[in-house]
């Protein structure tokens, strides 16, 4: 048995920059220029109107950019903690293999052991959970970072530690 | 909250029945004929000699014929119990849309938030499961119950309570 404390890491909005994907298409396929500022507090539903129509779709998620400061510290992380992906992907069919490429795309380290691709997070222990959802975080019984997204900037992130970007993460969680 | 016991269900080797997806292959593809007998005790894969030829192909999974007499067991647990499917379907990442798919086919009742795809079972946590395989009941930190399969008929059954049949786990767990 690992004595090394068990992470679980989300990858939409902490590890993928869906956001800039959402920004991206609603320019490139609906000529639809959304300001950033019109994002904090609303669900990203709300905000991009266009969403349900490419979502679905076969590349959304493979060719989402990494969130600023991931990669290294991700790799980091992967050597001090018994670290595994979730991702509630089990709404979007079409995204399962999508995620699976991405990862290994930017993350070879990663081994197929460390994924776990769900619909509800509510089935998942471990010791720590970085999330952007308080529905992920809500459920979890060990220590939990909120990551900053848009869509939670105006709530009280209550028992869970809020950290803003992947160097707050270096510092919290790397010795 | 929910106050239902949160029961995890396996697919392959337990609502799946792989083994004679295993033999209808091994006969159909390579004209090999394997004797139920040759099972008992023997992992699949050094039974069945030819599987990592067509286990990662695309039907495989769709076509696994349901295990003998689970469904209307199983749409009776969907009733009484917090129902999930954990399957460790991330080595094969041809199977992923075929089980979400087989799933849709054999069980309309289930939805995406009760699916998880994983590696590991590690992560799980719930009240019950029902697994055919060790390494992943012997994580469990609620009550186990090993679904009979040739590959652990010999083996000492250790704490988890072996079921023979779907009939079996109605007697064990539906009121």
């Amino acid at each position: 048995m690992s004595q090394r404390k068990r992470l679980i890491v989300d990858m939409d909005g902490v590890l993928a920059d869906v956001y800039q994907q959402f920004f991206k298409y609603e320019k490139e396929q609906f000529q639809l220029t959304i300001n950033p500022d019109d994002c904090a507090g609303v669900p990203e539903e709300q905000v991009f109107p266009h969403l349900s129509e490419y979502i679905h779709n076969d590349s959304f998620f493979l060719d989402a950019p990494l969130m600023e400061g991931s990669k290294e510290v991700f790799e980091k992380l992967n050597k001090q903690y018994d670290l595994y992906i979730v991702s509630a992907a089990m709404e979007f069919p079409n995204s399962l293999r999508q995620k699976l490429a991405w990862l290994q795309n930017h993350f070879p380290f990663i081994k197929w052991q460390q994924i776990v691709f769900c619909g509800s997070k509510e089935v998942i222990k471990g010791d720590i959970m970085i999330d952007d959802h308080f529905k992920n975080l809500d459920y979890f019984d060990g220590k939990t970072y909120l990551f900053a997204q848009p869509h939670s900037i105006h709530k009280d992130a209550g028992r869970h530690e809020r950290v803003q970007s992947w160097s707050e993460i270096a510092q919290a969680l790397l010795a």
